[in-house]
């Protein structure tokens, strides 16, 4: 089952400034070698529900050991069975359209 | 690692009544053994990551094989390893301070 | 146009623990006199849309106040124009499937 | 307050292509002036409080005009009164950490 993912981990209790803490859970993201875009408010992230969910988890263990005492994610996450559709498929059917 | 999820399951192209797909969403959390709390938004949803998640993929499957050919789902999950909380703790320590 | 909302605000740069900060944020939605209720993950708010957005607003503006340098907010809200839907409704459709 | 915010418009009721909906939300978005990015699960939202949450307003007013009985959004906003931070500067703070 294939998933297209919207990721935002919010590390807290780590001060105002949280990049340097994302920054790790990015560095899971590239080794995982996962299809990923980075926008403003998190990383959409495309790939097999297992893979996919085991780096989310693993950025947690990241972000954990960076020094995070907590963190609170905030995930969307789509599947569909009726066809196959890219991260840029969705992009472009909104544009096609506007 | 334990966590807090909300999790909501919103099946698509299903037509407007969503909660004869979203039952079975609740079944699988029913049959997962997992601490639940059901709300108009969602369900809390309290364990360990592995179990919870599990849950979760379950969810997609059994909401896809009732007839649901495209789901987006919302979730918001935490962990800390400061010290363990329980759901009713996190609704505690707002109302207490109150 | 009526609105049901599950609203979590975040606090961020002020330590671990939030409640103190979150309090801010339910005195404000005591005073606007919206109908809530108070779950493990956040608040569901139900009312018209100006007034539920505008209690969001002043939630941002208290929290701010007390202190947090920095909120992170995550929303999920609903809106139907083929019926009217309570937050009981949203529950009760739920059970009665189960 | 200046906010920069993700939003995800999930019409709901209209089958399983929800483009052509979206589509109206991104037409009220072009005609706000705001300033906007779309990606693959969202569009990335920046302004001033009342102008983006007006703009909101008007897609679900939108979204609902062109048929769509029934709408679940999404929202992350967030909000900071340390320094000022534009959805560029979110993005750059990560990458020149990577």
């Amino acid at each position: 089952m294939k998933v297209i993912m919207d990721l935002c981990v919010v590390p807290i209790g780590v001060g105002v400034s949280l990049s340097e803490y994302i920054v790790e859970c990015h560095k899971v993201l590239k080794d995982s070698g996962l299809k990923t875009e980075l926008h403003a408010y998190g990383t959409i992230i495309e790939g097999e529900w297992d893979a996919v969910f085991a780096a989310v988890k693993k950025c947690h263990e990241a972000v954990h050991e960076k020094g995070a005492p907590r963190i609170t994610t905030t995930i969307k996450v789509g599947t569909r069975v009726d066809r196959d559709q890219t991260m840029e498929d969705k992009v472009r059917s909104v544009e096609e359209n506007l």
